[in-house]
């Protein structure tokens, strides 16, 4: 008998037909022999609704009742669920984040999880039932409903499997699992059967869409087996997973691309020690996210610091670092939101040369120009013309032999 | 500087406008010296919604569930307050249920507060800042989400009062105060300045709807002030108060009326030891409130047995009395929903003889028949044909001199 947890998203649970069919899904899992544990998103819509509810009623809502406001969303589904498990014949109990208890720091909007009660949901296991959980919330040392940020219910899911020890942690979705790059790009896009945690969060990192980045990561620190599957099939699915002697490595595993890039360039910066820090560390102060950060060699003692963040954040990121730039001497601050990033994966990269090189001639010979560049172990990112973007993926997914054999 | 606790129901806080106005007079009773503590319901109508879809999602859903899945109706109305008096500039905090905490029974749907604690409030209040409390909900010793049944919102503003020894409770509704009569029946029905705890549990009970009766029965325990006031003028307000010497006893202070009546008579029952706990307890078992009962005088060792019930449980009953009935050998049930409840309820009738007869009377000259009676201390109930109600109520209501001076 195996522990099992499930996590379903707000398109999966979007009304009461839809739960039913997770219901049927969870009841399946149960009947196999399995404790289950499922974790549930807001029915779709529900949080965009109720934040907007709190944008009427302020222009800067408290995010502490913004979080007691949103999770509601979460309440209502596990509730349903629970109810429709119980009139099905079956033993079930939703937990919401202050019952199971997730503790939480108290940064709301993002607060960061530090440890999952399971004394609760065990005794509800032992039982026989099925436990119902609420995703995306929390609960602070002070009894706040705090929330863990966009997506947050995949970390919920995965910190639960953790804490409980679960054998798999089964992230259902609206796509089958995790593909060689977006399929409504490349035709011949390959599901993977397995990939690496690393490279699971590199392709997160680098725009695909699949899973949160923090749940990778947390599930790379506790070990957790997560599975990528359907909600509407029972085919495939994507084993996020160790790295495993046995496994392939495979040299590139998936191209990835991320059209919310803007890039900024502080012109002929005098290459004095600090001034980067000057220039980038007020943008995090201002929670903009700083993406690739390129300086030129210097020439003459001045250099160019070139780097990109979301699209949303071009506005107040310019303003920000305008200022800075004429207190160090700057000449002038460039802005360019018409640019992309396009990335190549694969743990393979580390024991293979020649990998980047290949990218780089691959767009070459396609007549794309790189304005910049930069790598990891297992990934190399560059940023080229937004034009590109689908050509740049396809021609990389072709070049590096991603596609189904056809 | 006194403590003020202010209740709000749902159509005062049916949109975030109405709110928004919750909020300016919540500032403006702080902004006079007080501290104040502001108990809401949900959203008119929201509360409907939830179970609606509840139903949806099973027959008969659980219990336990639905009392997580409705509470949020009040939790998204305490956020957006706590968020706009925020944004009006004020120090304001929710609070759910279990972070009051307000501790209850686990009788899901009906729950019974054991206990509020007062820390948290307190804390908050010492700060400065204005306590925003869901009403309708609380926690059991499991940390389940238990709901206090309809109007369970009165009862927590008032268990909260009590708790933190306000100095005064008021209950905003859309009415300004307890009325002699109805309004809509009687045009000159006077507002009454003061009622005390027994007379508007009283009215209550008997049919007059300002006031859920468990909040009242808990305002007179523990001697909270309770004032009915109107969420949308500032003018009148009723004070329900314990009866005070000073206070010029009415002979009757109200007359009021409920349709809401079903009648069942068991006709020629074996007058037996028994008999009537037999037929009467099987109801209870199935939670059907049976509200007068007589049994005429037996007659060669048979009786008639007469009572009443909501008309909604009107099927169940007869279909549980007449299995009974056959087994002790009744003749027969005969039903009648046909009829109304018209009462008149004063704390001056304990010294005031006649008053029943007056009321037999006033009756009889209209040519209204009396099918039942029933008296307490301070209140004589008929049972009269439907059709009646109004006539019943307008003639009482002159007859004992209530209405306005014209």
């Amino acid at each position: 008998m195996a522990l099992v947890v499930q996590k379903y998203g707000g398109t999966s649970v979007g009304n009461i037909e839809k739960i039913a069919n997770v219901a049927k899904k969870v009841i399946r899992t149960k009947e196999e022999g399995n404790d289950v544990v499922v974790v549930l998103s807001a029915m779709s819509g529900e949080t965009d609704r109720l934040l907007q509810l709190a944008q009427k009623a302020a222009d800067e809502p408290d995010p502490r009742e913004c979080d007691s406001l949103v999770s509601t969303g979460e309440q209502i589904t596990v509730a349903l669920l629970a109810i429709i498990l119980k009139a099905m014949g079956h033993r079930a109990k939703s937990f919401l984040g202050f019952q199971v208890p997730v503790n939480t720091d108290n940064a709301f909007k993002k607060a960061r999880i530090l440890e999952v009660g399971t004394e609760a949901i065990r005794k509800e296991l032992q039982q026989g039932g099925i436990a119902v959980v609420a995703g995306f919330q929390g609960v602070d040392e002070e009894n706040n409903i705090t929330t863990l940020g966009r997506g947050g219910s995949d970390t919920s899911a995965v910190a639960l499997a953790a804490a409980l020890q679960a054998d798999v942690c089964d992230i259902y979705t609206d796509v089958d699992g995790v593909y060689t790059t977006d399929p409504n790009i490349c035709g011949n896009a390959r599901r993977l059967d397995r990939i690496t945690y690393d490279e699971m969060l590199e392709m997160a990192r680098a725009g695909a869409k699949v899973l949160q980045p923090r749940s990778v990561e947390l599930a790379k620190k506790y070990n957790v087996p997560v599975c990528v599957r359907s909600s509407f099939t029972d085919e495939g699915g994507t084993l996020v997973t160790r790295e495993d002697k046995d496994m392939e490595k495979e040299v590139v595993a998936g191209v990835t691309y991320d059209r919310d890039q803007a890039k900024i360039t502080v012109v002929h910066v005098p290459d004095r020690p600090g001034v980067a820090a000057r220039l980038i560390t007020p943008l995090s102060e201002h929670n903009i996210v700083v993406d690739m950060i390129i300086q030129n060699a210097s020439i003459l003692g001045h250099t160019d610091l070139t780097f990109t963040v979301s699209r949303k954040d071009i506005r107040e990121a310019t303003r920000i670092v305008s200022e800075v730039a004429k207190e160090v001497g700057a000449e002038k601050v460039e802005i360019d939101d018409n640019v992309a990033k396009v990335s190549i994966i694969g743990v393979g990269m580390i024991s293979h040369s020649g990998v980047a090189a290949k990218m780089f001639e691959t767009l070459a010979h396609e007549g794309i120009n790189i304005m910049m560049i930069s790598t990891s172990e297992i990934k190399i990112s560059c940023v080229v013309e937004a034009k590109y973007t689908e050509l740049a993926v396809t021609v990389l997914h072709d070049a590096f032999c991603l596609g189904e054999e056809s």
